[in-house]
């Protein structure tokens, strides 16, 4: 896959994401096996001490290692999240936050990716969730005809 | 802690995460050990196929398991979560997600919970998700005055 | 599977483990999806401070869970463990250790299972480990020809 | 604390540690933040195919990463695993497991960890798989008195 079509993949299946469009993530990095994610900081993604909810940080985690799996599979082919596991390290109070999704071992059936997420504020990164993650990759039909 | 202090505790906290109103999600019991969180379907919930994303049935699972660490800690305590782990078992399809956390062990520094979410569709409930978290108990303090 | 057909299955299958035997491990309770792992205290399965040891403690949870999964596999299927996650609870002292494996949910490709481990001492009985698997059931195949 | 302070505090809790040498493991890398742990293969330690058991790779890839942490903790703590997650990656077919635990964070009550497994066969290196891990730190202490 040329990288004209990856981005085109990748990008064409994170906009048909509501949820990604209500949490103001958007894509900033597309490569084989690496996709991050960025969200900038509003009170609706916040949790009661005003820092990003946990629940932003895996849900922009997930995405990304999810999207770094499908980056990597056959064309016919679609990625779902089996499992992930999350650790959260630091609060994460800041601008924005960035998901770094990166495949740690490519399968025919399973495909394992970790992910990292950053918290920018001030000019200066905090590592603030490390998650590991197992993918599925099925086969496109039914009404799972998109990636 | 009576029954009307730990529903006034959990719920003002709930009350103050932008996220979980972004979501829409919102409180449906609250027991010693025990916290429902709902999540009616909108396609600002959605993933590409039209199913709710996993990402929001993450953040009402950890929140579930979150508060009912919570609704067993001392009062001069708040509750972060350390780490979760989730198991997506079947596409999220339906009118409304429903996480049930319930806690496994209660520590005085960490507490275990699991938690479970089930799509509501057609009158009958599907599970969709499992997970087992860890939270730890924390003073009261500074920016983190609330629960 | 008839009962005699599905106590066979099992059991031959964990006689040939040699990491089992080693570690005086041994099958306690086979029903469809529910195996129960017994290994008695010995100091070649101890930590550092004489409870026993994490490991073996995860070798049988792992174990109880994945013959879990097997009790319940198309005869013509073997299992893999693709994960799992584990929590500690409490320190492990006691005579006996007791692992509990119990399928969440079944699938055609991917079956998710929980185990608990209980540690016997003077009688009683103190949960000590939870966990949460992911088992991939693949086809009997080459030097795989044995479940 | 200087490498040879390092080496004694790390060696003398993995040589008190009853499991560790029934599996034959051993002590191979000692630095801050840093301990990998071999294992050589032996009958013993097999699952039903002939391969390493998960079993054994689980029990050194999480004391690889609990001393990794312990290497970075304060002199009158020691370290208890809360939690980790394993996935296995591949079959752990060869001569010799060798984990690598490092610290991914460390912090004053909780730090976390991740490891790698390979497998090491006709002198090349198979990754078979990777965790993550949670660790707490608490004072030594009555029947805790060593690490």
């Amino acid at each position: 896959m040329n990288d004209e079509d990856l981005h085109t993949r990748i990008s064409q299946s994170f906009e048909s994401q509501g949820l990604m469009r209500h949490l103001g993530a958007r894509l900033v990095r597309i490569a084989p096996g690496e996709v991050d994610i960025a969200m900038p900081f509003r009170d609706e993604l916040s949790q009661q001490h005003g820092f990003f909810h946990a629940g932003g940080t895996s849900s922009i985690g997930d995405s990304a290692g999810g999207y770094a799996a499908l980056s990597l599979a056959p064309r016919d082919r679609t990625v779902l999240t089996v499992e992930f596991k999350i650790n959260l390290l630091a609060p994460a109070l800041g601008e924005t936050l960035l998901a770094r999704g990166r495949v740690a071992k490519a399968g025919r059936t399973l495909t394992v990716a970790n992910f990292k997420v950053f918290c920018q504020r001030d000019g200066s990164e905090t590592l603030v969730a490390v998650g590991q993650q197992t993918l599925m990759l099925i086969p496109k039909r039914d009404g799972l005809a998109q990636d």
